[in-house]
């Protein structure tokens, strides 16, 4: 049996808690898989009083996390405080800096200075592990950076925030506005007080941009993924996605195109006989396409104290195990820098609603415009008739760049016979 | 850039061209992935002259496998042969005799040789590596032995074998009865010339035999498998099935239960809206269940040459980059010989098709019987009714152990009234 692997956890909260549980109900059968005992020795919170489910005595305790990462007699630290930059950030740098592995589930600051802290843990022969950053408890950080290794992958996306799908999911099943399952969500503790991150697609954003490193090999590029939220998707639009046989999901997409790495974080309609269509709930799901193995699928939950504390021990075990691997599955300074591909040039279908009066001539002018940008009209519904409201049309397009349909939707915006924002979902090829 | 790592890849059939292929096609993400060139340089296969569509020149040929895994200059020896003994077997030993790590796509001499096989490797500080042994190109083995290492698994289970899936989906699809689909799948490609290491479930078996190890930190033990083929699955069950909610799927399935190891691959009925039932044609799928982490589900391609030489290359990789895990996720000597839960223990719910004359008192006959063994019905069906042919009737039971269920349907199939061996077909909770 070795020394154990001494451990420092900075931030008792949920996560935190959860990784302390595990440590305890799991101590046997973590030996035998690490070969050696996983030993808390160090924890750093605010507040020492609370009752946290967990027995943490002879734990020494800190006030200050940079001052714990600095000089507690820990081999690994654990950040789970969270935040892009703040103490997260002070943490992980004095971990690496006093030639500690770090270990975080922390999407936000590997988003922002990933290839920073890749680069540094990297050059000290440390191992920088974050496998809770991405979908929870589903191990695709490892799947893709050595499951997969074999591969060139080609794509890779998925349903990346539980919080979205959560909210799409009732709202379909349901018929209810966005407002009012967002409240919902938020009192059963599936959104926060503060939503914006998740519904949003801030959070998407933050999994993709680590997400495509790990499968393209390229530098962390956060700042380049397009990202558009939920909250403009109407009951009105999953109807429609129902008749036309989609499902809406809010999907984190990236892939290389001629133009460069492109990087999507939106709604979206998936046929419904997809994979992905099918994932419900708080539920995560990813898929990533190799060159040789086809689409693997990798799905379970997302968040949550359970599933992110075992994605946390997992990355201690690579530790306690000395198993290395290079943080984006290349060595940081071999990343590429790859050009991202401007969103104009996405080229796909698009689901569009307009919301019209029901005058003579309408559907002409509105025809024209498409016809003007050369955007091809798949099919076109309209429910409702009235001679005195607006009246909802849908059209779903052929194959276009977007910039063209944006342009042609622009025009149709000005249209005296167009009453409200023509509202556009990009219907996906999985 | 260090040393190449240098192969040996015995058995050049599907699989080992798609090995050789990928490795050709994937060089450069290889190389940066591993930090350092795999080169192929030696093979052995019995006919040097067919043209397996990927360039061998320069490499070392062998006529004897074993010759080659002991006396070629290579640090890991890949074995593709196949088979749960001969030359397979034989090539693994005189590698690992010879001091070289073995990556092999072999899941019938593992689940026959598995226990000796990584003794002598974790012995002599090797690698014994099989990912393309389980669910082909699903990362399923490392899921398991270190993406889920934070936990205890207290199940696993999964579609294990594709050409099954496929004939159970085909024939669901298109109500034909089970050789037609056969012959059809052997055409296509999908089934072998002698389909019954598939159909009978003992491929699956092979597979379940070490994801229980995986698992359950035990030791791997095929002879205590409970196995079950798909032949007796009639278009009726299928039809059945849809009425009652369920899909029928051939399931491997293992849990600790209080009896001991349960290990189980036979059909099952599993309710339609759950993931597994909505895995189709030759695609597999494991779900682990984590004490933390909860349900993840792995999906993908079993079988063929791209999914498995994926897997094979994945194995490589570790072993270029020295990340090493024991064979089956705890130390050989340390695995646990668990106690095999007898099937006539075995809980659960059933459903039974039998073929009756359709005169006064027969249900009575058979109501007394379920009766006297405490089988509790949940539904029964008769669909058709007829005076002078047998109609099938199809019950479904409550929870009840596999020892009175059977005795109860040996009494019935004693009844005159019963004229057809009755069905029984176990219902899974997942």
């Amino acid at each position: 049996m070795s020394a154990p692997l001494r451990l420092a956890v900075a931030g008792l909260g949920t996560v935190g808690a959860g990784v302390a549980r595990l440590l305890a109900d799991n101590r046997e059968v973590l030996t035998r898989r690490c070969g050696r005992p996983l030993e808390l020795v160090a924890v750093s919170a605010h507040d020492r009083t609370r009752d946290r489910g967990v027995p943490l005595d002879g734990i020494a305790w800190y006030d200050d996390a940079v001052g714990m990462a600095r000089e507690a007699p820990a081999d690994v630290v654990v950040e789970l405080i969270g935040g892009p930059n703040g103490p997260a950030k002070a943490v992980c740098e004095a971990a690496i800096a006093a030639g500690r592995h770090v270990v975080t589930a922390n999407k936000a600051l590997l988003a922002h200075h990933g290839n920073d802290l890749a680069e540094a843990a990297e050059a000290a022969g440390l191992s920088l592990n974050y496998e809770a950053a991405v979908a929870g408890g589903i191990p695709i950080v490892k799947a893709l950076r050595e499951g997969l290794a074999g591969n060139g992958i080609s794509r890779v996306y998925g349903i990346l925030n539980g919080t979205c799908n959560y909210i799409l999911t009732t709202m379909r099943e349901t018929g209810r506005p966005f407002a009012d399952v967002l409240a919902e969500a938020q009192e059963l503790g599936y959104a926060e007080a503060d939503p914006s991150t998740d519904v949003d697609g801030v959070d998407a954003a933050h999994k993709l941009a680590l997400l495509s490193s790990l499968a393209f090999g390229c530098r962390v590029d956060f700042a380049h993924v397009y990202t558009q939220g939920i909250r403009h998707v109407s009951p009105l639009d999953i109807e429609f996605a129902e008749e036309l046989g989609y499902r809406i999901k809010l999907l984190g997409s990236a892939r290389i195109t001629e133009h460069g790495l492109e990087q999507r974080v939106h709604p979206c309609m998936v046929r419904r006989d997809t994979a992905i269509a099918k994932v419900e709930g708080v539920t995560n799901a990813v898929v990533a396409r190799g060159n040789f193995v086809g689409d693997t699928v990798y799905e379970g939950s997302g968040a949550g104290a359970g599933p992110t504390a075992s994605a946390v021990v997992a990355d201690l075990v690579d530790v306690a195990r000395d198993r290395r691997a290079p943080t984006f599955a290349v060595p940081a300074p071999e990343l590429a820098a790859l050009p991202p591909a401007p969103m104009e040039r996405h080229q796909g279908d698009y689901y569009i609603r307009l919301s019209v009066l029901d005058q003579p001539g309408v559907i002409a002018d509105i025809a024209a415009a498409f016809r003007d940008e050369r955007v091809s009209i798949e099919a076109m519904l309209q429910r409702a008739r009235s001679e005195t409201e607006a009246v909802p049309v849908v059209l779903t397009t052929h194959r276009v760049e977007e910039a063209a349909l944006q342009r042609a939707v622009a025009r149709i915006d000005r249209l005296d016979t167009v009453v409200e924002e023509t509202r556009m979902i990009r219907i996906e090829a999985l």
